[in-house]
């Protein structure tokens, strides 16, 4: 159903995730028509969304149609092919971000030539298709290195860090086989990960919110701290005007997440999204504006709202699934041990390892912030204490 | 659709306004299987919940099917008939506040009639059914007085000032035409209106919130203050143990609202909902558990959220219909003008007078706050600045 009663206009978002359940859950206090293209009912944005087209989100007739039901197009992922983001276009429907902004997300290779045009941080890198490109890069920067698809990858993988040629050789040939572009880079020895979340209009408004640092543990996001606790003013600083020099430069349109190694000589850039962003995530209990209704006031055309933090530190802890998919009942000792946390479920059939949530907690000392959110992750997913 | 993937509890709420629409919202974050009986697909909630039933949100057949359909059936009005709420408890469907306790905020004259009993302290009042008893009872209180009706009323009112017998005559003669039972109260010669909510679970568990200032023109809610400024500590905590007394009292389980007159003595009982209330919506962005996620978690007994503000104060101003309907191009300026503030939209076709959406504005001043809530519901309403 859409809000009939009010000239409104409607945003449709492509995908039926999680980051397409809280948009839709900010767009109920905008008042807007917000609905959503999912592949399934059972999509975690499709259980809750009163608005739902079902079909091929990633599929050209199901996008078209859907495109053109709306007053503008966004996503909450970044696997639209290129072909049908033109034709999208072509068509006149209004995609925020448009295609020239999302080749950029899309595309690694695309995205490190651009971002190096621009002067912007980032690892050493090249393309490569050979061993003895990786060989001659190798000797520049040492081994190992990582590997990276330009897009998509094989397996599920689209990074590997590789240790020598001969296992350089194995990603190469994979590679080639599934038809994927790579680039290798420099593995950078990081201090640690931040991020930074900016969010741009068509108007040209941006709003910027605070770096944070983002925990990962086997390729997966575990914790983000907002703010990044002692992070030098000055890098804050730099890592801020990076994201809004992206945004402005790649003229992204809706929320630019830019993920950031510090060194320690400043910061480079590792990855680009433009959507809302897991590093985000602490911003529905921590900030003035959250990252759903920043995107959709920026797709919109909107004024954009304020990103200032609500509270000195905001914990985030992403909930993974474990063996046993009951966590409905220990939600309820969550719940009980601590009544200041935040939880935020998805829906989403519990797997081993499958994100399904996350929970925020907000408050002054990040340290216990960041013990309580772990702790809290690791009962629901039914860790032994 | 509903929450098929995992084993979450389902909750039904009967009615389809604004409250039910805030309390989906609410409950996306909570991953519980939320539903609405709705009696139009363009009712506030429906236009945004995923899963809605159509039906007579007052009739027994479509309140017997939906209620046996949830685990938990709650309310976002008070208007379901007191032989339909037995029912629905006779035949096993888990209701949330009770019948018992719906009983004291539907009918006036039983809720004084309680609250008296349990030393609660309220204005001075009588049951009434003629002019005699009207005029005797002025003689203790004086003129003008409050007549009221115990349930409903009639021309779409149900609360009166009388300044003399004649005008008590037209109310008891009408009021006896409809079949209306009314009460008289003293017109309270109150300082400010106040309002406090609790939470109450099952468990019996209770979270009360900080006491607020509402400020009325014309019986109509225009903005709420968080907490009250410069209330005596002793009466705002007689205040929140009065609200906690009642609610244990009565047997509330979810939300309960308690309105206050502040008098130069203390406090007195004005009304009582149970139910998410228009005095806390500023719990949506100004304290650490909204009242909707409260009144989620109440119904299902769950362990309640910290009740705890997030800000010195946030102040909540309702918007109003005006005579222009086009609220969305205003709406634009509002933003821009003030990126702090936070819009609630409920998706209502905009009518002069009518409650279709409220501002909140959190921060360290007040009166700042009210300026800037009440110049953005000036705006938005197309009244002249």
């Amino acid at each position: 159903m859409s809000e009939r009663n009010r000239p409104v206009p409607s945003v449709g978002m492509v995908g039926g995730g999680q980051l397409a359940r809280m948009t839709h859950q900010a767009g109920i206090a905008l008042g807007v028509d917000f609905r959503v293209l999912a592949a399934s009912a059972t999509d975690s944005a499709a259980l809750v969304c009163g608005d739902v087209h079902l079909g091929d989100d990633r599929g050209r007739d199901d996008l078209l149609a859907f495109g053109k039901s709306c007053d503008v197009l966004t996503f909450d992922h970044e696997h639209v092919p290129d072909p049908v983001l033109r034709e999208l276009e072509a068509s006149g429907v209004v995609v925020r971000p448009g295609r020239d902004a999302l080749r950029y997300a899309q595309d690694k290779l695309r995205m490190r030539t651009r971002a190096e045009e621009l002067g912007a941080p980032c690892p050493r890198w090249r393309a490569v298709t050979t061993v003895a490109q990786v060989e001659a890069f190798a000797e520049e920067v040492g081994w190992p290195l990582v590997l990276k698809a330009a897009r998509g990858g094989y397996d599920g993988k689209g990074v590997w860090v590789v240790d020598d040629a001969a296992e350089a050789l194995v990603v190469l040939e994979r590679a080639a086989e599934a038809g994927v572009r790579l680039l290798a880079e420099e593995k950078v020895a990081f201090r640690r990960e931040l991020a930074v979340q900016v969010a741009r209009s068509p108007y040209g408004q941006v709003a910027v919110y605070p770096v944070v640092e983002t925990v990962q543990r086997d390729g997966i996001c575990h914790e983000v701290i907002a703010p990044a606790p002692d992070l030098d003013a000055a890098k804050a600083t730099r890592a801020q005007e990076l994201a809004i020099e992206l945004a402005q430069a790649l003229g992204v349109v809706g929320m630019l997440a830019v993920e950031l190694f510090e060194t320690a000589h400043g910061v480079v850039i590792n990855e680009l999204a433009m959507r809302p962003h897991n590093s985000g995530h602490w911003t529905m209990d921590g900030a003035r504006t959250c990252q759903f209704e920043q995107h959709l006031r920026a797709v919109l055309d909107l004024p954009l709202g304020s990103p200032s933090p609500t509270a000195p530190y905001t914990v985030m802890a992403n909930l993974l699934g474990g063996a046993d998919p009951d966590v409905y009942s220990r939600y309820i000792h969550v719940m009980a041990k601590d009544p200041e946390l935040k939880v935020h479920f998805y829906g989403k059939e519990v797997r081993p390892g499958r994100k399904i949530g996350h929970v925020n907690v907000a408050g002054g000392d990040y340290e216990d912030l960041l013990a309580r959110a772990r702790d809290a992750a690791a009962y629901l997913k039914g860790d032994p204490q």
